[in-house]
């Protein structure tokens, strides 16, 4: 049981891949929020299959109701519910692979998890279609912060060992942030995004696939958010993030870097400008103790390559326990980090609303 | 709001570094439980200070009483609540640092979120000294998983650059894991201690701290542990070993280095051996769409070197807000990796626990 | 924030009595359940308006979809959404009601929590038809609950000050509780059903309105549900209890009047029959500290005339701040006792399973 | 699992009767609040047993540390620990009671639910002891209440069958309820307090027990407290309220006799008073749509009379599984209504801090 995740709002997510659909009950909002139906469709839009060589070819609008929590343009304070119909999927497809437990996808814990009742048909509960629902709460949750001037930007840092520039973690720019939101590449080198654009159709000419880092900015913050012991800042992002389909890393500041480094390296020192506490460098990436200090959140965020291949591999069917194989034709996304960025803001964005509505 | 930590069994931390104590108590610890004191204060001496010249030379025998929740030597299935008092405190030495914010302490977010009212005497509620009762609480999660042969082992895979081997992910040891549970410098590779010892002495000699990794793997696991969507093993992992001091990465299975990867090589290929089900290989570190799959779960948190140091250092005095210098006398724990070794196997014992008693 | 409910399963309700429609999502429900929906149809009937001269004219088939959580007529596991869609509501008829707080309705206090944003077109979230997406949820928490042959069953008590027999605590037969679950007006004294039906017409005739007290039954629970300190059978069941609209008292066993007797009387003795625990008497329940000792429970809920009447009505009209007057024309619910009845059980089942679900 | 309650400050009970002692943790407290101790012995006073021939002689001078969440008086904002030491207690008394259920305790339910490992000395975690700690943390949340100049004060509306004068549910007074809190056998009624007095030494004389009400008022609240829909004042309240041991009913304003009124006698209509929205009865006990509507709160707690009587009781022995008798010799309490009083009041202080925290 885990379908809700927050502490001072709460999302409770639903949904199966080639069901009905699926939605999302954001629990806990502020009435007085005028939502912009448009911003969500566009934030939606990042994260749609379909758009490109680089992704998914299922091409599905994504087109959202509001089922709730909404009058007249305003939210009402009350349980906000969000759904996404399913208009086309191809159950028929997954009869066969019922039995064949895809390597590396959710199918073997999923079954034994849920005593071969799950839905398995294109991962049911566990596909990243759900994250469909995310995007839309986190694009809510944008809107709420944007009241404070609080801004959410990613960018892809690397595609398979094709690497972007680092942000500058101590003076990220709104306007660079806001540049990576609408941007439908969003890298800081504008010169490696036609390696990383090769590294992915590389990957997809071999019926294979290609993991990759997403590297996310939040600015604007007050100090003083997030709590001892057990509710760090960290702990909240990591937790919502780890939720997200494919993410095998979560890092913050210098991450597993500042590992090597010595004290007198990897402290931040502080200083006074214009009345505003400030620190000479950013090596905790905005966060001490748990606690936001007042720089930028710096974080970072590994996905694997997506599971779903086009090559012949070994695996075992479930039903009849023994050794099988599994070739899964069709034409498979072969990488998610494109579609990643706005999943990765959308739960930053939902973590922060929550530890600013502990205030 | 965040003392409290698990959804199926609870831990509600409390206490100072400076105050009287500091104590844990753990709800909904399941009745008949025999209690080996024995074997919490061994595992309480590993986290303990003063051991050897690596570690701080602050000298607290962390002696615990329990106060509820056992009769006859039996958890009852009532409360249990620990204390660990305070005993070698010297509180006047703090004052004079009650204004200076230390770098990359919790100080200054502490001072802003408690509004000034935060015990600042050792870093108060966010003290490293808390970690005693995660250990504490980790020594009974760790006895109610030996009845289950699950067991959970760490090494320092790296102080600094200097690093360790990784354990082999498919086929842990249960003999490793509990050879490395007894050693007083717990690493894979005999060789690498020394030079490990002596990049914590050069540090020391300097003034300074260093970082480092720990690697820890759990073993036994049934298959089927986790939930979706926002329960996975990742995040409930990730939540709680991010709310440890001075982390500030966490990774799984091939962790960050799996982005690099292609699919047809991070995929774990299922096979089965004596009618149960094995992955050839173990990318995925034993979790797949957030549930364990019964292979070992492999993990590495990262640990920035700790902020105490005696060198001078730039920072503000908060309370005439105006820049200022810092230089803190005295001998300072030149590196808590080795200290953190129990408190990371801990926290993993509290979540295991909590996602097994889900079941 | 509070719209779940639930520490083992969580329901998660949302809607708006005159918006697109209201739902329910259950999260933590156990794959392998065989839904029954023509049951489910059933018991939304029981609660449905517009059958008979005793309820709401307001004639909505209340049917419903089921979301996800559902694959080949069993549960998956995964989070199960039900949607019930809002047909024939009059929205416009509610307009010149906006600044006129309608006497012992949600109106006032609504509009100064959501700070005038709520809906307040026929209550809104406040709605009385939100109950309609807790009988649905109970239902398949009855179903959950007959597997393990647990029963639960009402009757009306009193209309006004027209009583019906009370249940024989200690001997509360299945076949009782199956027929007043199938009766169109539930009582144990079928000499009464006429008296209360009269008492409700001549409340209708006179423009006014009538409550009652609803007694509930649970039987075949095993002894030792529920958990001390805070989560008493009692806290549970009281909570959710008062969280349906209406209800202002919540009794268990000889309730109120237990207060009136000695411990001699009150306390129920033990004795052993056919190897099982039982009692006497059962005045305390089937409740001891919290936890059920097996023995029926028995609860009595105590409703309050529905605040809606046609009558005349002194209030204030809030944006003017000034006093008003308020007269609703239209056909109102007499007695919303009868149309209670399903919803009681419907929480009820919904606490057991919650109970049931942290062995 | 179950010791921790609240959902904006949480607190966290522990202990048994006759082990160390017992204790509460409170998270999630306000920084900056100056504790005064003088007055939480006061409130502890009022519960302590021994005082006269009305209560138990067990005589606990129930003196309280506090371990942690205070520096220099002040709370700090980090978990808030107190701890009541055992002293008086007679553990090798209850040996003989192992086997023998004492009817209408918590022995028989607590036995089977922890598997008989449960301590059972003087009903070990379910003993009426650890609303010690309960008086403790509502006598902190009545200073947190009191800078808001909220009032909570009860009086004992009956015991057995003599009634003290209710409150007047529309114009409670501060300075009633400041009497009541002060007095050392609250009743409105003075003339009534020896006809109580009697009626509980008539039971004393016959080694028996007797039940009682209390009604309890909470003042000067704002309206907009509490939240649909599971959220409610009323299943808060009721929540916490029937965690305290022997509590079999709760109500609100008319509570169980609104039942019995026509919807035009019950509504309490609205008029505006100095600018403030007010109603010419209260009914509803100043909630609305379980929202608080700046009413005062009323409500009335039944309690049972205490199962420990000095009778020949009937019961059975649990080892044996075969019926016996029981008779525990000694002086027991004869009734706990007065005893009860701040500890009524201490809940509903914790709930009243819980939701007024939300905001």
């Amino acid at each position: 049981m885990s379908g809700i995740w927050g502490k001072n709002i709460k999302f409770s997510i639903f949904g199966e891949s080639h069901g009905k659909g699926i939605g999302i009950v954001i629990d806990g909002i502020k009435p007085g929020l005028k939502l912009d139906e448009e911003y969500i469709k566009f934030e939606m839009s990042r994260r749609a299959p379909g758009k490109n060589s680089f992704s998914t070819p299922r091409n599905e609008a994504d087109s959202f109701q509001i089922l709730s929590g909404i009058f007249n343009e305003y939210t009402t304070g009350a349980p906000l519910c969000a759904f996404i119909e399913n208009t086309n999927q191809h159950s028929k497809d997954y009869g066969k692979l019922k039995d064949l437990m895809r390597p590396s996808h959710a199918d073997y814990p999923g079954f034994i998890k849920y005593e071969g009742f799950n839905d398995y048909r294109g991962g049911g509960h566990f596909s990243g279609r759900l994250t469909a629902a995310l995007v839309f709460a986190g694009a809510v949750c944008k809107q709420i912060l944007s009241k404070d001037n609080i801004k959410i930007g990613s960018h892809i840092l690397s595609i398979g060992n094709v690497k972007d520039s680092y942000f500058d973690k101590v003076n990220v720019q709104f306007e660079t942030l806001d540049l990576l939101n609408k941007s439908e590449f969003p890298v800081l080198d504008e010169n490696i995004s036609e390696m990383m654009k090769s590294e992915i159709l590389k990957a997809k000419e071999d019926l294979d696939s290609i993991g990759g880092i997403v590297e996310t900015a939040v600015i604007n913050l007050n100090a003083g958010l997030g709590s001892p012991f057990f509710d760090s800042v960290e702990s909240n992002l990591a937790h919502i993030l780890f939720s997200v389909p494919a993410v095998k890393g979560v890092e913050f500041g210098e991450g597993f870097d500042i590992s090597k480094m010595r004290g007198s390296e990897a402290n931040d020192e502080y200083y006074i400008e214009d009345g505003k506490v400030k620190t000479y460098t950013n090596n905790n990436g905005g966060i001490l103790g748990g606690i936001t200090n007042g720089m930028p959140i710096i974080l970072r965020t590994a996905f694997k390559p997506t599971p779903s291949i086009s090559q012949n591999q070994r695996t075992i069917d479930i039903s009849r326990m023994e050794d099988a194989e599994l070739e899964v034709k069709g034409r498979h996304d072969p990488c998610i980090v494109l579609r990643a960025v706005p999943v990765v803001e959308a739960v930053t964005a939902m973590a922060i609303v929550d530890l600013l509505y502990e205030k």
